[in-house]
């Protein structure tokens, strides 16, 4: 991969971001708020725990800047802003109950306040909410583009599932985080594009913007998941180590590393456990093979293909917070 | 309810039917064949194996004959036959689930065989796909219809598990076939109506058709899981019970019975299994209240009712089906 450098739009800070987006942030969590009730109180009950359980909202973000690079002003933006949400929130429940997870986010999981079978269902009752949302935008596009995703998601998760345990090539990451992360990610930009009327190509070049910040940004989620602390996850460290998945800087270290330490890696892998192995000396061996450094430039270079492809848009605010974004997220500590 | 009897046409039998719709049917198992074809494997594999488990294809065939009725000649009855059983399926897959079944159509259940992880996936990739199918006939009153159905099913089906164990009352019982059921069937009409353009009014009462015919069919659906054999059942007798379900002849005993059988029957509801009272002990119980009968006595008003709903429509085949297939809903002993 090749990624020139462009040169940046004077800085932007956080705060500055915050006061932009503010009320149509504030409106997507109203509509998220009015979106998850149901007749059935379980239902109701275990969306506004999702709810509330937070998340960045980077998602529902993506899809406001990019629409915003067209000015748009419609209303489309905040519902469909709740739409992505609401499916990423989906795909949350159901990978919850399939890697039976007990913490999400510092929360329980919801799987172990409802039960799995409860969370079954409503993991479906929130995709169809999703649709129906989005079906009242009378948008065929956005319709065909949201379907085509979930279906890459689920496809992505199951992927994973069969690959638990097994130490997976680089392209084969690529491939996972890209169904994870990255495709939803793009089409909260191409959803944005094309409610503001973008081109054919501009609505190309933002899609490839948010492909390209969410691979920087799993493949940091993955680093911080191997280097962080359970305070700043909000779930135990190492999680995927312990779920016997393999990420960027694990890979990078067992294709350097010597017998023993390939043995030691492994053997986390395979027991799903550190059994004999500790977390420190997973850690070790990534640091003496500077793994983590090369997942970080790896991050680093997706950031700049994602800023590149945005280089020919008019310099209007949401561009400057899209070229400030993949700093923030290749730069994140949490 | 008060349900008139109308004339019906002259009789149409088994064999007239399938030639009738033959080759449709088999359109729509070769395009439900094409839809669950994934590039992820296990999903091809679940999708081909709940495909070949059969089942008797009765809603694409409302679906199909509802169309007929206006002479549609256009392929989306196909598709959308296909959509229907594949939205059939998915809830299938994850009801399976939550109800940890062994057995489905007389074949290991698909999560006995793939694991519930697995199957959740697969469940979420079906709605999926049969919602991308569904799209491509660009009609949004059918996505509306569609979307609101797949979530009445899901809350139906939730409402179904808070209720397991408990002496639900009639009222709660038609609520949940309804749902379970008879919503189903009525989109299935319904779609053929939208599909061959129908007055408002004709789709309406294509809806009520096919809202009596599911409360019939599950009524009798449910005194065969009471009183039919594991061979014709494919599946253990009286399941519901073992699974803490409350079904029409149940209440009806209930409502009429003696302390002591009241507390037979509920100790297998309670217990979820036969633990000193026998099946034969409750078969005797519904017996002696002429449960049976009566369930049997709702689902022939639920089935003249259907009957009723079309009567004024023109007098061609698949009016004549329509017309027999209450009958047949009815009179079946699998």
């Amino acid at each position: 991969m090749r990624a020139k450098h462009v040169s940046i739009s004077p800085a932007i800070d956080g705060q500055e971001i915050f006061a932009l987006l503010r009320e149509d942030l504030a409106a997507i969590e109203r509509e998220f708020g009015r979106d998850t009730v149901s007749h059935v109180e379980a239902i109701t009950e275990i969306g506004e725990y999702l709810r509330r359980g937070g998340g960045k909202r980077i998602r529902p973000m993506l899809l406001l800047l990019s629409s915003r690079l067209f000015d748009y002003q419609g209303r489309g933006a905040i519902k469909l802003g709740a739409v992505v949400e609401i499916i990423h929130t989906a795909t949350l429940v159901h990978d919850d109950i399939i890697d039976e997870a007990q913490i999400r986010r510092g929360r329980p999981a919801a799987n172990t306040q409802w039960g799995n079978s409860k969370c079954v269902l409503a993991g479906d009752w929130l995709y169809m909410q999703a649709f129906k949302i989005a079906v009242e935008e009378r948008n065929f596009r956005i319709l065909d583009t949201l379907i085509d995703l979930t279906q890459q998601m689920v496809e992505g998760e199951l992927l994973q599932m069969e690959k638990l345990g097994q130490l997976i090539s680089l392209d084969q990451y690529f491939d996972l985080i890209c169904r994870k992360t990255a495709c939803l990610f793009s089409v909260c930009m191409r959803v944005g594009a094309i409610l503001g009327g973008a081109t054919p190509e501009q609505e190309q070049n933002l899609a490839q913007y948010g492909r390209n910040l969410g691979m920087a940004f799993q493949i940091v989620d993955d680093v911080l998941d191997l280097t962080a602390s359970e305070d700043v996850l909000g779930k135990p460290v190492a999680s995927d180590l312990r779920e016997g998945k393999v990420t960027m800087a694990v890979i990078h270290a067992l294709e350097r590393c010597a017998p023993e330490e390939r043995e030691k890696i492994g053997a986390v892998i395979r027991d799903r456990a550190f059994n004999g192995v500790s977390h420190g000396d997973i850690l070790a061996i990534l640091k003496h093979h500077r793994s983590i450094d090369a997942a970080h430039q790896r991050a680093m270079q997706y950031a700049t293909l994602a800023r590149n492809a945005i280089c020919n848009f008019p310099n209007v605010e949401a561009k400057r917070v899209l070229l400030w974004a993949p700093d923030f997220v290749v730069d994140r500590v949490k």
